[in-house]
C-alpha cells in the first residue's frame, strides 16, 4: 500500500513553523529534548506506521474484531502495536520521569500519533486509551496503585479503558447505576454493566485495567454522586500472579467502520467478586474523569483529521493518475481526437481536492493549536499564563473535537466522489475512510453535546473571558495580515465575521439571562459550525501570513510551490467556506422558534 | 421489521393533492384508470413491499451478491421480486397496450416503486432496469425484435441492463471502444468490455438482455460514432430455445452499500460469437440511449428520496421511544430526580428530525413533480404544451437526480446521529441507509456531471426559455402565498432568491459568451446547490399554501396536525436551508478564480 497516507512536510511545517514548537521547548520540563531529537522521534513513528500499521489497514476492516467464548478476537497486529508503542515510548511519552515517562511535549506526541491514525485508525486507540487510563491512575491514585498498574500499562503489556456509558444512560451520565459497595478491605465491590467500551477486551491482553464510573451506596443522585474506580480484569496478587476479577465480556458491538478497533459490552461483578479501588475522592469521579476528557477529545479530533488526511492523499494520487474526459475548448465543446486529460485538470475535481486540502490542513492546525495550549498550560509557571491558556484550551476543545469530525467527514465524502464509481467499491480505500471517520462525531460526546458545551458553558465561562482571549488571538493574526497588501482583504473579512459572532451572541445571550436556556441553546450546533469556520479561517490566515513572509526570503525551508499552495488554499477557504458563516448567522438570529417542543406535535 | 419505512399519507398527499394526479387522469391514454383503481395499485405494491422486500433488507446487506463460477450469486428474493413485478404489472405499467403494457400514469408507477425503494433499495433495480431496457427496444426496435424480447422482459422472466461504461472511459462516453462488426446477416458481431453493469447477471436469470453502446467499424470518433445494440446473454433461436451468446461475467464489484444489487463486469465476444442487433439508426446510439436517461435519472432521485424517507422513519421511531437526559430548567440545570425525557423532546434532536423531514418530503415532491411533467409530456396533444413541459422536464432532471442524492445523504447522516452510538452499529439499519444512499450521487452521471448539465446545457437551452418557464411556475406559488398573511414573508424570501439566481447568471453568462466555458462552469456544483434549494423551497411553499387552504375548511382529508406539520416544516426549511443560498451566491459571484489549472500546481 502507498506510504503517501500523510503529508509529513505539512505536518512538520504546522508543528514547527506555525505553532512554533521551539517556544515550549525552552521550558524546564523539556530540557532533555531538542528539535532534532523530537524530529527523530516523529520519523521513527512514521517508519513504525509504514511497517506495522498501514499495511494492515484494509485487512482489519475486512476481518473485524468479534466476540467469541467470552473474549474478543482482534487482529494480531493489535499485540504488535501495543508492545511496540510501549517499547518506543509512545504510551509513556508525556508522563513525568518519576512515573516512568519521557517528558516529551504533548504536541509532539499528537503529531506522532496523528501519523499512526492516518496510517491505520483501527490501531492507535489501543495504546492511546491505555495512556489515558494510566494518566488517571497517576493523577489520582495512591503510590501502591500506581506501582501496581502503571508500569505494565506504559510498556503496553496491559491495556486500559474508560468505562462511562451504560445501556439506560447513554450520554446522560447522571443516570449511571453501576454500584460500588464498600468492604472491610481497601477495595469496593463493583457491579453493573458498561457499553461501548473501546478496546475493552481482546485475546492478547494479559490484563486490561478499566477506569469505571460507579455510584457508592447511598451516594447523591445525579452527576454529583459518581465516583471513579480502577477495576482490572485480573487483579494482581501480592505474589505477582493475576487472579480473575469477575469482569465479563458480555458481547461486542459490530460497527459500520473502524471495525478493527473493538467495542465491547462489559459486565462487572456477576459473581459478586469484582473488586475496584477508589481513585481520588468519593463522589468526585466525574470531575476527575473529565480531567482526561480534554485529552480524549483532542484525540478524537486528531484521529478524524488524520483519516481525512489519508483520504485526501489517496484521492489526490488517484486524480493525478487517472485520465478521463477532456478540457472544454472555447466553443464549449470537447475534441474527441485529443488526448484525455488527467482528472486533476478538471475544475470540479480541483474544487473537491482543494476543499479536502483546506479542511484537512485546517483541522491539523487546529489539533496542534490545542496541543500547544495544553503544553503551555502544563509547563508555565506564571499564574496569569496558566489562567489564560486554561481558558483558551477550554474554548477550543469542543471545536477541536467537532470540526475535524464534521468537516472531515465532508472532506472524505468529496474524496470518495473524486474516484467516481470506484470510490464506492471496496477495492479502493475511500469507502473505508468514509465509514471509519463517521464515528468521530459520536465518540466522547456527540456534536450536539460539544455544541452545548461550547455555547452553554465555554462562551459564558468567567463572563466571556475565554471568548475574549480567543478573539484577541485571532485579532493578532488579523493585524499581521492587514499589513500585507495581498492579504488585507481576507483579514478584513475575518474581522467582520468575528464581529458577527458578537452580534449573534448579543442576540442569544438575553435568552439565557431570562432563564430560557432551552431557547438559548436550541441552535447551538449552528453556532458551533459558525465558530469552527471562523477559527479555521483564522488558522488559514495565520498560515498565509507565514507563507508570505517565507516567500519574501531567499533562504526557504520548503519549496516556493509549497508556500504558494498554502496561500492558495487559504483563498479557497475564504471563497468557499467563510461565506457559510453569513447563512448560519441568518438562521441563528432568526426570530422563529421551530425546534422547541410545544403542546402540539409537528414532527410526524 | 417495522413496516413504518414510508409515510404513505404524505406520499398520497403529494401525489393526489399537491401534484393533482386527477388532472392527467383526464387524458385519453388513462381513460381505463381512475383514482380508486390506481390507489389500489399503490396499496398492492405497499403490501407486496411489506411482505417480499422489507423483511430482506438487512439480510441482503449482510449477504452481498458475489461472483462465482462465471455468474453472480444473488439473494433468492431477486427471483421472487422479478417474477412478481412482472405478474403485478409493475414492469409493464407504463407501456402502451399494444406493447403489452397497462398505460398507468408514470407518476403512479414512481409513487409505487418509491415504496419498494424505501422498503429495500437492493431489489427494485432489477425490475426497473429491465423496464428501461424494454422501453428502448419498444421505441427503436423492429417488430420482430420487440416480439422476441419484450414480452419476456415485461413479465420479469428475463432481465435487462444498460451497458455504457468501459474501464478506460468512465463517464466520458466519447471514449467507448466496444466494437460492432457488420456481418452478412442482420446482426453485428460485438466485442468489448463493460463495467459497472447493474443487475448484469445472476443465477436466476433465464436470460438477460443487454442494451450495449458500441462503435461500428469505421464510425466517427467521439459520441457521434456510437450505436445502440440489443445483446442478449442467450440468443433466442427460431425454435424458441436459447443459445449462449458469448457474453461472459468477468467479475463483480463489491460495494460499500446496496450490496444486494449486483454490479458486474461483462465481456462481449471473447470467442467471436457474440451477436448484437442494431436498435434505431447507426451512430445515433447515444441520443437514443439518452431518451431513457431522463427516466433513469428520475429513478436515481426517487431511490435516494426513498432511502432518506426510510431512514427518517427509523430515526423518528427511535426518538419517540428512547428516553435519555432531561430538559433544562430555568436555572440552566437539570434535575436528576426527574424522569428522563424522550430524546425527541430535545431541541437538537428535533432539529435533526425536522431537517430530515424537510429534505425527505421536499425530495419526494420534487420526484413527483418531474413525474407529473413526464406524464403531461407523454399525453398532451397540444404542441405548445409539449414544448413547455419538455423544457420544464429538461430543467428539472439534473435537480431531481441530484437533490435527493446529496441532501438525502445529509438527511440520513442526521438520522444516524439521532441514534447516537447505536446509529453506527450494525444492529441498527441507519448505518446501512447511510452506506446505501451514497451511491446515488454517482449513479447515472455524478453530481459534477449533473451540475454541468444544469448550468452548461439546461440553463442556456433555447436562450434560457426553460429557466424562464420554471421561474414562471415558481412565481405562481409566490403569488398564491403572498395573498396569505402568514405565508407572505416566505413568498417574499423566495422571490428574492429567485431574483438572486438571475443576478448569479448575469455574473456567469458573460464568461460563456466570451468563450471561457471552463470559467463559466467551474462552480456549476454550487449553482446546482443554489437552484436545488430554491426549487425545493418553492415545493415547500406550495405545500404550505395547500395546507393553509385545507385548514380553513371544515371537511379535511387529513388531520389538522398533518397540515400544520407541513406548514411547520416549510418554516423550518426557510429558516435553516434557504439562507444557504446567500452564501452560495457570494461564492458564485466572487471574482477569485482558484480551481482552474494554471502553469503552477497548487494542489500538493
Amino acid at each position: 500500500m502507498s506510504k503517501k497516507y500523510v503529508d509529513i512536510e505539512t505536518l512538520k511545517y504546522i508543528l514547527y513553523d506555525i505553532h512554533k514548537l521551539e517556544n515550549v521547548l525552552s521550558k524546564e520540563r523539556f530540557k532533555d529534548h531538542d528539535l532534532e531529537s523530537l524530529n527523530l522521534f516523529i520519523d521513527a513513528v512514521k517508519d513504525f506506521s509504514d511497517r506495522e500499521l498501514h499495511p494492515y489497514f484494509k485487512e482489519m476492516d475486512e476481518n473485524p474484531a468479534y466476540h467469541k467464548d467470552g473474549t474478543v478476537i482482534v487482529h494480531k497486529q493489535v499485540q504488535k502495536v501495543m508492545y511496540q508503542s510501549g517499547e518506543m515510548g509512545i504510551i509513556a511519552a508525556c508522563f513525568d520521569y518519576k512515573d516512568g515517562g519521557l517528558q516529551i511535549p504533548f504536541s509532539v506526541l499528537q503529531a506522532a500519533v496523528y501519523i499512526m491514525d492516518a496510517a491505520n485508525n483501527h490501531l492507535p486507540g489501543y495504546p492511546s486509551l491505555t495512556q489515558g487510563a494510566a494518566e488517571l491512575i497517576v493523577e489520582f491514585g495512591k503510590q501502591e496503585l500506581k506501582d501496581l498498574f502503571v508500569p505494565k500499562m506504559l510498556t503496553g503489556v496491559w491495556g486500559g479503558t474508560m468505562c462511562l456509558t451504560e445501556p439506560q444512560a447513554g450520554s446522560s451520565l447522571s443516570d449511571i447505576v453501576t454500584k460500588a459497595t464498600p468492604t472491610k478491605n481497601e477495595y469496593y465491590k463493583i457491579s453493573g454493566q458498561k457499553i461501548f467500551i473501546s478496546g475493552g477486551d481482546h485475546q492478547f491482553a494479559e490484563n486490561i485495567v478499566h477506569l469505571v464510573l460507579a455510584r457508592i451506596n447511598g451516594a447523591p443522585k445525579g452527576t454529583k454522586g459518581i465516583s471513579l474506580f480502577v477495576v482490572p480484569k485480573n487483579r494482581p496478587k501480592a505474589n505477582g500472579t493475576l487472579e480473575y476479577n469477575d469482569v465479563t465480556t458480555v458481547a461486542d458491538f459490530q460497527k459500520m467502520g473502524q471495525r478493527g478497533y473493538c467495542t465491547t459490552h462489559l459486565g462487572f461483578g456477576d459473581n459478586n467478586d469484582c473488586r475496584g479501588w477508589l481513585l481520588g475522592e468519593e463522589h468526585k469521579g466525574l470531575a476527575q474523569m473529565f480531567l482526561m476528557m480534554n485529552g480524549a477529545r483532542i484525540a478524537v479530533g486528531r484521529g478524524a483529521a488524520a483519516i481525512a488526511m489519508a483520504a485526501y492523499r489517496t484521492s489526490l494520487q488517484y486524480a493525478n493518475e487517472r485520465p478521463q474526459g477532456r478540457k472544454l475548448s472555447t466553443d464549449g465543446k470537447k475534441n474527441p481526437t485529443e488526448k484525455q486529460s488527467l482528472i486533476i485538470e478538471h475544475p470540479d475535481v480541483r474544487r473537491m481536492l482543494l476543499l479536502q486540502k483546506a479542511i484537512v490542513e485546517g483541522a491539523l492546525s487546529l489539533v496542534l493549536l490545542a496541543s500547544k495550549y495544553q503544553d503551555i498550560l502544563t509547563t508555565t509557571t506564571s499564574k496569569e499564563e496558566k489562567e489564560k491558556y486554561h481558558l483558551l484550551l477550554e474554548m477550543i476543545i469542543p471545536i477541536v473535537k467537532t470540526y475535524p469530525s464534521e468537516a472531515g467527514a465532508v472532506s472524505v465524502d468529496n474524496g470518495l466522489q473524486v474516484l467516481g464509481g470506484y470510490g464506492f467499491c471496496t477495492d479502493f480505500t475511500l469507502q473505508q475512510y468514509y465509514r471509519d471517520i463517521r464515528i468521530s462525531a459520536l465518540y466522547e460526546g456527540t456534536t450536539g453535546i460539544q455544541s452545548q458545551d461550547l455555547l452553554g458553558r465555554k462562551v459564558t465561562l468567567q463572563n466571556g473571558k475565554g471568548l475574549e482571549l480567543l478573539s484577541a488571538e485571532i485579532v493578532k493574526t488579523i493585524i499581521a495580515a492587514s499589513n500585507d497588501n495581498d492579504l488585507k482583504t481576507y483579514a478584513k473579512t475575518l474581522g467582520n465575521q468575528l464581529e458577527l459572532s458578537q452580534k449573534i451572541l448579543g442576540h442569544l445571550i438575553p435568552f439565557a439571562m431570562k432563564g430560557n436556556y432551552e431557547r438559548y441553546l436550541s441552535d447551538a450546533n449552528l453556532f458551533m459550525e459558525f465558530m469552527s469556520i471562523v477559527v479555521v479561517g483564522w488558522l488559514w490566515l495565520e498560515m498565509a501570513v507565514d507563507a508570505k513572509k517565507k516567500l519574501a526570503k531567499s533562504n526557504r525551508k520548503y519549496s516556493e510551490t509549497f508556500y504558494e499552495s498554502k496561500i492558495h488554499t487559504m483563498k479557497f477557504y475564504f471563497k468557499y467556506e467563510v461565506p457559510k458563516t453569513n447563512a448560519l448567522a441568518e438562521s441563528l438570529m432568526s426570530d422563529e422558534v421551530l425546534t422547541i417542543k410545544k403542546d402540539k406535535e409537528f414532527i410526524i
